[in-house]
């Protein structure tokens, strides 16, 4: 969603705090990167149960220069909005409590993503707020964003889901794809940041150097995500490769009707062209001629491309992101900016590096 | 196929003179790797164009041990064997001349995979030694076994075909695949030894660190060696990701008809339980629960399993390969040994290295 | 150098139009992100024999939303300030040219760094323009800040030697380092990206892919700078290493009169407690506890820290930047922010990422 | 340390059994593999606590094919030769009943390589078994081969000191180095293999990825193996680099005399020229002109090489082995051939890869 305080380069001058809930992990410090570079926010608190009163520059290098320390998630601050880095879990049991220390949450776990208590009983363990499931907006702002603003609950999307989606909402919004059309194929990889900070031995460098492998062959939870927001059944595969950061989804899909590239230069740009963080790269010269993750690593874009294969009757369409940004962090912030009514890109301005490994 | 050779542990006295031609390509020197520690073999000659007089060791660091120079490709001398690792076209070209040095040609290039010239027209520049492709044997043992013994033209596998085909194959054998069966999606993940010793900008380690480039997102000629072998037409797509080594193909598949795993177990079982160089890897416990690259970098094995995802009617096929090993050199040299007659593993018995990071 | 501009905050509405000689090499690339993100600048003209017409970001993709195109370089433009991001020989040919189209001229290349024509011929083929090194001023802030308000023609310096003189300063200020005290040893490890855009077969993926390669064991142009403005004789070897950016330099330095702790500490923050983009990290918890390029890969900071060894009467300094910033283009812009009176910190505030690959 | 076996190629029949304690570490496994694809070993017991009746192959996925599964170290098996992969201070603890359980015990931790119980008291906890150092054997063979024959407890080398060691025993040897030479810089950059299977929050691969990281800035242990068998106190830097298997060593040494490159040569040639694992690779043309641990990964070869800096009165010596292989299984399985009076190379022939990643 684009609004008109990007277009006219506007500024605000509010300012809300923050606080950011389960602080050492890794989207939980990519939140508290951008809210401390963010005009309109101050971070007031960062909760750690593990690293209470120690620096958050000690964790996240890259904040050395923030002056914060780590606090105990039972004494929360109250604050303007509070943003939750948790596993999946921690927060439909403390949402209570969340609201009471702020106005606004912003979840970034499963926790309140999916639309009702169904899906928690069938893809997770169950839900302990399910009160709070109608209450919540789903994050991505491509996706719903008309209805973020005001939102007072906030659900992130998943990184594997939202990669997804924005690679195949063009094609249900123009009808291509439908609950009718036949298999669709998402064949996703995914860095390493994805499994967190804490690692085990599946997740050490030795071990996770070099690979790829299925580590989601089948029955992955963002299926669940996917269904629910476009409405479609996807056959979804996840492989770890040797990045840190970045998720890119390979949609193969079997149009009932045939598709001209005209079509699909259509309906990518109809559905992306006001939307400031999204970039259709398909074809063209040089290096970087369809989706990478690398060309939008460390930033809040999301590149979507696509090629047709005749032949087999196919659309192949790629997706890229940060996981941790606009798989996560960034998301949020996207979000919560629009919640808020704040311009739309404001602390998200970083267009990325080149060149890059894999940031 | 596997033969009683190594069954009984037999070895052979045999020694047969070898030529590398295009020896200062990555293929050229993964075959000199082998051929030099091979028992039943001497290499005399190895060629390189714009390497000549200078030795083999100062290109490929592993065989500074290898008392060998490169020689003109000009002057072939007399073999028993030749081996020619040049690009695409060479050998059409010069096949004649291969043929006068040598009794056996094994040809690494695409120049003699397809089964008819009709195939080159279609998907190369057209064939301008048709008369040959009669005589040519495709060199994948675990499909065209039967027919190695004797070959004096064996033409090996491209490494992505090689790697769908092992996938794949045990599902064609059983019925579950066919013609008929609806749409097949093979998803490839390849290392950057793939693209040649050559190099180029996207080649750059700048430019290919932590990619996941969609490099050939349809089109890629190896689906006319699927289609040929296996009499199925996929939907291909091929990603670059950061290795060095390795193919791994992703096989989603719908079958017709529900297929259990005990079927799934009792096909792949059936297909390569006697293949020396294939092993099922389905699941179980660890870190290595599915084929991956790494767990065959630098060897001839391969690996394949699967997993069922009865939400989809899906069956998802992995399989890894080492694409220089079992994707092109060791292909060649494990045909060869059983085109001579030779133990089929002689040579090849390197069974890899952990940990490893992309070999 | 510090200025009051950062430390009150303080901004500027001034703003310059600016050209980039050499856009489609790294160093180019980076420029004009930079460039195009700096509140001060307007970027006017980016030239590239190459790729003339072509869009600036199909060869820099973080770039695509940069409307512009590469132009022709011997059509330069009128600006106030030109960059020149091109190989060495390139400026000191060009620079009357440069003149002509520009108040200010900002050479990152080699060219005008040494401060007089002796060393050029001892290091280099000799200099074409000598009578232009009087004129040039050194552009690393934290050596010759004092010299940049008004300089005309800024010389950026290499990446190895401002990674070692970053390090080796302090020692150097407090007379713990001087001509008469020894041996002095820095050992560099580089990122890929040091080598530029053309690459070869070093520096393909596949050979330069998980290196510790040594290539530039002795005899590096970079310890004539060094010498020049450290006033020492170091013994300097450089190895590649398998990260894209980032420069560390590791000096072990043998003082002639035992060195204490506290004292190294007094040197360190006497010399870098008012810069805003030097950082002494030394010791301490957590997983980043000495200077490292990932910490600071994509910034425009330095970071510095040491270790005595008593044993040994050694102090080792640890000395970590992004080649691509603080080691080019960054340090560009900060001297030339200083040159032309701006906010010091101007365009270069991005801190970085965490976690991060080898960005 | 060459023998007659491998200079007339001979072979052994002789079979010994052997049992690897502390089975699913990276050394254990490279144990495992080295010792099932040995001519003249049999591999009858593996331990793991934590394993207890897995395969083997489940951890060393390149070990699949390997019909052994762990079993209790609290209940070792007669065998010919055990092989202690524990972590340091576990085989003082256990050593007697390693004797109860073989004939000939090869330690590869710390726990049995320093010549004296000082040593221990020093850089260790103290030692609990010392009555055993007097019969311990040093088991890098270009240094310590004469003793081996017939050594019953055989302690392997530190990789950091091996790798040092192998570079700089030359110089020792030729006297160039000594007590009085003054200082000696090592500058060490090692894989992610040589931090072990446990891993921590340092060695996850997004921490880990890309690192240039000191992390042992003095004091590192191996310091005092270098002194006690060169004779020499070197100050010893470590850093971590993005590799996983590998180990390499600059040495920068200030020869008291002038030293010219043919005495290099001839210091060189006169130490490893009969060394069946030692390569001099010192200039040339091609990628490979130094040392690299690439060149040498998965294999038992050392390479050293050197430069001369006549400016610095300096020589740069560079060494190279795998870690795992020359630094610590290989180098055990390569002494206990000495031992045992086998061929010197048997089991250890592996001559490694090309291209290859960071095997």
């Amino acid at each position: 969603m684009s609004d008109n305080a990007k277009a006219d380069g506007g500024t605000s001058d509010d300012t809300y705090t923050a606080s950011v809930v389960g602080g050492t992990g890794f989207t939980g410090g990519e939140l508290l990167r951008l809210l401390a570079g963010h005009p309109n926010f101050e971070v007031v608190q960062a909760t750690s149960r593990s690293n209470v009163n120690k620096t958050v520059g000690r964790t996240h290098p890259n904040l050395r220069d923030l002056d914060l320390r780590f606090s105990d998630p039972d004494d929360l601050e109250s604050v303007d909005v509070l943003f939750a880095a948790t596993p999946h879990g921690v927060s439909m049991e403390a949402i209570d409590e969340f609201f009471e220390a702020a106005d606004t949450v912003v979840d970034l776990s499963a926790d309140f993503r999916l639309p009702d208590a169904a899906g928690y009983d069938e893809w997770y363990d169950g839900h302990v707020s399910p009160e709070y499931l109608d209450r919540a907006e789903y994050a991505l702002p491509e996706l719903n964003g008309e209805n973020l603003p005001g939102a007072e609950l906030i659900a992130g999307g998943g990184c594997n889901a939202t990669a997804t989606i924005l690679g195949l909402k063009p094609l249900v919004d123009e009808g291509v794809l439908g609950p009718e059309t036949g298999e669709v194929v998402v064949d996703v990889k995914v860095g390493s940041s994805e499994g967190g900070a804490g690692g085990g031995a599946a997740s050490s460098h030795p071990e996770r150097s070099g690979v790829v492998r299925p580590y989601a062959p089948t029955g992955h939870r963002h299926e669940a995500e996917i269904e629910a927001y476009l409405g479609l059944s996807v056959s979804f595969t996840v492989h770890a490769v040797d990045m840190v950061r970045g998720a890119s989804a390979t949609c193969h899909v079997f149009p009932e009707e045939p598709v001209s590239k005209r079509d699909l230069w259509g309906a990518y740009r109809g559905a992306y062209a006001e939307e400031p963080f999204m970039r259709i790269v398909s074809g063209g010269g040089g290096v970087y001629r369809y989706p990478e993750p690398k060309a939008v690593a460390g930033t809040n874009y999301g590149e979507v491309g696509f090629e047709l294969d005749p032949g087999n009757r196919r659309i192949v369409v790629f997706s890229a992101i940060d996981n941790m940004m606009k798989g996560s962090a960034g998301q949020a912030v996207h979000a919560t900016n629009l919640a808020l009514g704040l311009p739309e890109t404001a602390g998200l301005e970083f267009g990325g590096l080149h060149p890059v490994g894999s940031p």
